[in-house]
């Protein structure tokens, strides 16, 4: 997407060095910074340098390939894979994004190695902006049906929640792609953007939608309900982290509250997703997710910039404060209008989802 | 209430120095304020020094006891009452507070108005904590009712959004009125704090309730959606800003969604009031009640406590950020199982709020 007029992805490379967009400093500073080894590429996404699942698989897949460029022997292969792993040990598509290359450059001479496993991380990158290009038309799709039912008002006041963009990507994003698609089309997009505390990732997707140059406004978490009501809103559309056969959208916190108030006031809420994103083991969300607690101090502490300029640790509670603080929630189905996915848009019900799946079993032997 | 052992009300005078606590100090720092003059008092009210609606109430007419000791006149009268609306106009009660004064001193020959004035700010302060007090034994007698009727669970899980605590009146508040006297009867309460972004009131909150030996989680105001759905809340209970005569209820940006959720999960939802917070002129509060928006700054930058120890400001969102900042939503009265007042819980319906107006009459005479 777009920053400050000049495209980019999250990651790119130039012959054999890599760039990424370091999303420490974001969303307060713009800076790249370039990987030449399987032990930059480690540190970056142990330092969250890179972050979000689907990037962080990819440029571990490009972790793996500048290490077979130093050494390309089975026992080279072995010890950059755990390196990899160990950066990040509960990032599932970390995993599957090593295996990807695993698999195509396991069965041959170590010399082709580095190559094949170059072009394979390139696929990865590739597939997964298609996926989310994929997304973001069909999203586009829904906005621009909507906005030509309203009779095409001046703006279209889309309400997104957390950042489903494509900084946590290769490009484009979920929830956000749609967004872009819709823009690049001329639909007059106009989005509030939750804050999202508690780590106020509203300001990474406030960040990506400006530099893009999609009209965007923070609102507190709180607002959304009230800017419902009063008749400021048109739409709902977030990402997903988990979405049940039966669809249910388990999501970052507060996507609930934010469904609500979209069925009281009769706004559609969209759900947009890759199909990886479906676990289709389960179908109540709420009975069977486990929801991670991560603990009082990104409650009771925030980062932000002071006059000086520089990122400072401020306490926002009284000493002593027991916080909890649940990832996400689960949204029941009942209150999606559609899951967008790169597929399709379907219902959010059992026969919805499953309409996915002969799909997925495609993709699959595609890969 | 108690503050490090010492019995504390939020406004005092000694002669003609009025105090009050700086609440833009807690909860990090606990400091008194003294209060001079007219422009005192009216940049106490609007920096938020002061808050909550009975407060503010009683602080205008403190404020305006104080101008007319420079001004008796009835244009320095009207001068100060103008000026005093102005700094909060969606405050009702400040209002309120000022139409008693002005009843008392309009009458009088000006020399007279000062002394009158401030025996009748003296009168609505004590007051104030009187209902409260009626208020907090209503409420209470909800919670034990549902407490036992639960079976009289270990703990009473109650989730509260903003500061409804004696923080924001003169003594007790409303909605937490009714937690420290259930507590102070021996019912085991545990206590859900919403953080209430952008000003974190929550904080305040859980420093009240803390120092009273109530437990209390905070929570960001994403979370209790989540929590209600998990089984782990089993009643809200907040104040209002400004009740219909239908029994919609104005209170702080992101009531609504609580009581959307309390809806959607069975639970009930308690707006606890004086009956001075209705406005017998409204009945649809979405239609009739303007919103104040209180700008970008509060929803980009936020005050805190850095490792020093200092209270610093810090920037949360990227520079040039522009957010709506609305301060107030409204909860439809089909979302409010019932309105604690000190005359009584009645139902949020017309009928229900119709029934506290005798009462109001025989409240008006007496005083």
């Amino acid at each position: 997407m777009n920053v400050n007029g000049q495209a980019y992805r999250t990651i790119w490379r130039d012959g054999a060095t890599l760039s990424v967009i370091d999303q420490t400093r974001l969303p307060h500073q713009f800076d790249t910074v370039a990987l030449h080894t399987l032990e930059d590429v480690a540190d970056a996404i142990r330092r969250m340098v890179v972050r979000g699942a689907p990037l962080i698989g990819v440029t571990a897949a490009y972790g793996l390939a500048l290490a077979l460029r130093k050494d390309p022997s089975d026992r080279g292969l072995q010890f950059a894979t755990s390196t990899l792993i160990a950066t990040r040990p509960t990032a599932i598509n970390l995993r599957w994004a090593l295996e990807q290359v695993i698999d195509e450059v396991a069965g041959l001479d170590p010399e082709q190695r580095a190559t094949a496993a170059l072009a394979k991380a390139d696929q990865l990158a590739d597939q997964d902006a298609a996926t989310n290009a994929a997304i973001g038309r069909h999203g586009a799709d829904m906005l621009r049906t909507q906005w030509q039912a309203l009779g095409r008002p001046p703006r279209l006041n889309v309400l997104t929640h957390c950042n489903a963009g494509w900084l946590g990507c290769v490009d484009w994003g979920t929830a956000l792609a749609a967004l872009y698609q819709a823009h690049n089309q001329g639909i007059p997009l106009h989005v509030w953007v939750d804050e999202t505390r508690p780590r106020n990732q509203g300001s990474l997707t406030l960040w990506e939608l400006s530099r893009h140059g999609i009209p965007a406004t923070l609102i507190t978490d709180n607002a959304g309900g009230h800017l419902m009501r009063a008749g400021q809103v048109d739409a709902c559309i977030v990402g997903a982290d988990r979405v049940t056969a039966r669809g249910d959208v388990c999501n970052k916190i507060g996507t609930y509250l934010k469904a609500l108030a979209a069925f009281d006031n009769g706004l559609p809420f969209y759900v947009a997703l890759p199909v990886s994103t479906i676990d289709w083991q389960i179908e109540d969300g709420q009975a069977a997710i486990e929801v991670e607690d991560r603990g009082s101090e990104e409650v009771t502490h925030i980062w932000g910039r002071n006059d000086a300029g520089a990122l400072t640790r401020v306490q926002l509670a009284p000493v002593g404060t027991q916080a909890v603080n649940p990832a996400f929630d689960v949204t029941p189905a009942r209150l999606v209008t559609a899951l967008i996915t790169e597929h399709g848009v379907v219902e959010a019900n059992k026969a919805g989802v499953a309409s996915l799946r002969p799909k997925v079993e495609v993709v699959k032997r595609v890969l």
